[in-house]
């Protein structure tokens, strides 16, 4: 074996193990969310703080630092266009990136967001902000600490951050993007908001038992593809979705007895996350080429299943029937039409996770704009409250009565993610352009989804996004998949021609 | 600060570390018994034994060995009776025995153990122990080169695994205990088949709805002082408890809805364990002042709340009404006097974790006879169905009709735990001296139960047992809270009154 063959090799199983140590601080953070016992809060936070530590000690061993110099031609590894390379490209980023912050700020940023999102689950149960308020302050401290460690190349403090979600991307070219699909997306409310067509979302808050809506879910879930037994459905205040490795997904989702759609698009977008975890390639675990490319394109899975095909016409042709027996005392006599009229009702609310296709991105707006000011010093976290409601007031032209409907509602800043938010409405364009490319592919999915044969779409997403891993950036997947760069036309294109004929446009 | 005070501060925080590590194994463990998807289990068993070889380093970090030497003289701590000098003495004996294990040893142990654990849940469902025979062959190899790496002063292999769970014992001296009282439980349990009077344990296996079962032991876990805030309840395939750290303490058990005492009195013996863990001082946790003594003792908590308080009369007048009120189809019309003697229905039975009292400790003299032979190479892994069944048939005059309720009942040897069981007849005897001495010091304990009075009991326990943490080794501490040293004697006491008076003899 050739020197360079051997620092490849001792850089994968380097890789390995740290990606294997990451992967039990992600079975501890899965468990704090959905079991933690409320007094265990403190414990937990120390034992992630010690995983935190003990992961930052690996990734920043000099030993990686000298492997990769001696890996630094892409020819030592085959060139660059290889499997191989991705991995060395990746490694380098990390390690560049690792190496800037100093092991302390790593622990406390752990134990912080760990004991910061238990005052932030009580912050929102008791609808007190105050209760939240000094965590959010130290948190955007420390993150400004982070963003300033770490550095970026526009000097924009924001852009350090996001590079840990959607790497290569920046806050101006994401606010290129945003603003005219912004512009196009309020033209397509109002003229929403004109049309007499006025769905009657009452009959989604009828008496939905939570085990059937369980067992609806899962049902569902596993219709599209997601592997339960590589994974579960649990409970938490938040739902998300975290990949354990091979073999191992857990995804959570909320019930509400009285609100159907939450638990049950809730499920269809984690499952999407969950569904592209379980497609990336387990022989690769720990390596970026058996890695998730970016949240952006996490996001894109997670929507397109939950929207593009969870929320057609199609999917409730196939879905309806099964419903209409679960639920018979909600539903029995209601419709299809008018259910899947109510499941695309499109009006401003309060909670983005339930928010309609066409405004969930204006949510997402809303957020990206103030953790920006946030970041950079211009919002103190004390006038949060006050200017969530001004901005949503702006956007929505109806201001929250309360901060568990307001700037209470998410997770994100709770758990440090800042920066994260944009990634939600890339990945909704990211998902109408794959999902223009599959339909060109593979012929008519909306007559495959009519007759429950999804595994087409979820096969497809495996062999062109999932098996690639992080082996191409984001920007350039999109274009090996598409063959076109990102745009937001696929996007305004689906909006306008689905919501179009909802509301008869 | 001297030199010694320094040393002694850098020792605790070192050992505090290395708990922490350790805690963080236990929450993978449990979730692996309580959550795991099948699929998952490859990469768990890699999670756990890479942690197991990272806490193995911490464990032989010669900066231990260092501090120990430095603290060698017990007056550096302030002398030999001083908590501080528990924690150097017991850091000591733990350090002694890590730096004799191989780390290859070690993670291979958490590997094998983890994988093998998947192994017997099938073979045991299936019944079929040819599934489950590699991993018992693999586990006896291992576990034979773990005792020969460990050595002992006796020369015996069993000794040097003993010692992890009860310090200081040896096989032939549990001997010399068990021989005397296998003799008087085999008179009694003839006495008992003798009388007249035989329980109706069918009232047992009437329906009584799961949900129902659930809330129940929660509510009588709760009574005698498990504290859900800082705990949980699941289920597992194997009843067990384990605590993770401060405030975080998980038991589990099983529910079968024609038996009723499984769950139940299964949940209040791992609630007796989880209320000594939850008993111990917090901020010794990692120490040996913040940790249970030994296994037997940690037996001793759990047995006593099962079936000292548990199976007792008192209990179930306090108790009954509210049974009868949550399972009236099945115990409504049976009398207190029927339910009581039924609890206590004293037959050879097939299952350890369900039998009665008395033939209790048989079946652990069968598991520690054989688990002997084991390892001193006198029986093959291969031969344990046959000799298992002949065993049991000598102790208790019936032959099993299959191997899951034979030798494939326990998790125990899966889990590489050999050794462990005479802890639990241990246990049963240090319960029942410790008992003697609770009434001695509190009057009438059943009095108090008779009234739904536990924290009396409770708190001895917290202030007599569990805040000693491991400062004395059992025996010690056995003559330290009760004057007197082990002595089956109680036991025998508390099994002929109490037998004596259910079975009229």
């Amino acid at each position: 074996m050739s020197d360079q063959a051997k620092a490849y090799t001792k850089l994968v199983e380097h890789l390995k193990g740290l990606g294997l140590l990451r992967s039990c601080a992600s079975v501890l953070g899965w468990d704090e969310q959905t079991n933690l016992p409320p007094k265990g809060a403190e414990h937990r936070a120390n034992q992630l703080a010690l995983l935190a530590g003990l992961s930052h000690d690996r990734a920043t061993d000099p030993v990686i630092g000298e492997l990769l110099d001696q890996l630094a031609d892409p020819n030592s590894v085959g060139g660059d266009q290889t499997a191989a390379y991705a991995n060395v490209r990746n490694a380098k980023r990390a390690y560049d990136r690792s190496v800037k912050l100093p092991k302390k700020l790593v622990e406390e940023l752990s134990r912080t967001t760990t004991l910061s999102q238990h005052a932030w689950v009580e912050a929102r149960q008791k609808k007190d902000f105050t209760l939240f308020h000094p965590w959010l302050e130290k948190i955007v401290t420390l993150k400004r600490e982070e963003a300033d460690a770490l550095g970026s190349e526009t000097g924009v403090k924001y852009d350090a951050l996001i590079e840990d979600y959607e790497p290569g991307a920046t806050a101006a070219q994401i606010q290129s993007v945003f603003a005219p699909l912004r512009e196009a997306l309020v033209e397509l409310v109002s003229a929403i908001k004109e049309s007499d067509k006025k769905p009657d979302i009452s009959i989604l808050e009828r008496k939905y038992p939570v085990e059937t809506q369980k067992a609806f879910s899962i049902e569902a879930a596993t219709a599209i593809g997601f592997d339960f037994q590589a994974g579960r459905l649990d409970v938490a205040a938040h739902p998300f979705c975290s990949g354990f490795g091979p073999g191992d997904c857990r995804l959570t989702t909320r019930y509400d007895e009285h609100h159907f759609p939450g638990a049950f698009f809730g499920t269809l977008h984690e499952a999407g996350h969950g569904i592209y975890e379980q497609g990336l390639n387990d022989n690769d675990f720990g390596l970026a080429t058996g890695e998730a490319c970016s949240l952006g394109i996490h996001e894109s899975q997670s929507r397109m299943w939950e929207n593009l095909v969870g929320r057609s016409r199609a999917f409730w042709d196939h879905f309806y029937g099964k419903a209409q027996q679960a639920f018979p005392d909600a539903i029995g006599d209601v419709h299809i039409d008018d259910f899947y009229s109510a499941v695309n009702d499109v009006r401003p609310s309060w909670i983005r996770v339930e928010a309609d296709e066409v405004t969930y991105n204006l949510h997402i707006m809303l957020r990206f704009q103030l953790e920006q000011a946030l970041l950079c010093g211009d919002l103190n976290a004390a006038d949060v409250p006050a200017v969530w409601n001004e901005t949503f007031t702006e956007f929505f032209g109806m201001t929250p009565s309360d901060d568990s409907i307001g700037c209470l509602q998410d997770v994100h800043w709770s758990a440090g993610l800042i920066g994260y938010f944009p990634t939600y409405s890339l990945g909704n364009m990211y998902a109408s352009q794959f999902f223009e490319k599959a339909q060109d592919d593979l012929g008519d999915l909306n007559a495959m989804f009519a007759k429950g044969e999804f595994m087409p779409l979820k096969e497809w997403l495996n062999n062109n996004i999932h098996i690639h891993g992080r082996r191409y950036d984001a920007p350039q997947l999109v274009e090996v998949v598409t063959g076109k760069p990102l745009t937001a036309e696929p996007l305004l294109k689906h909006l306008r021609g689905k919501f179009g004929a909802v509301y008869g446009l």
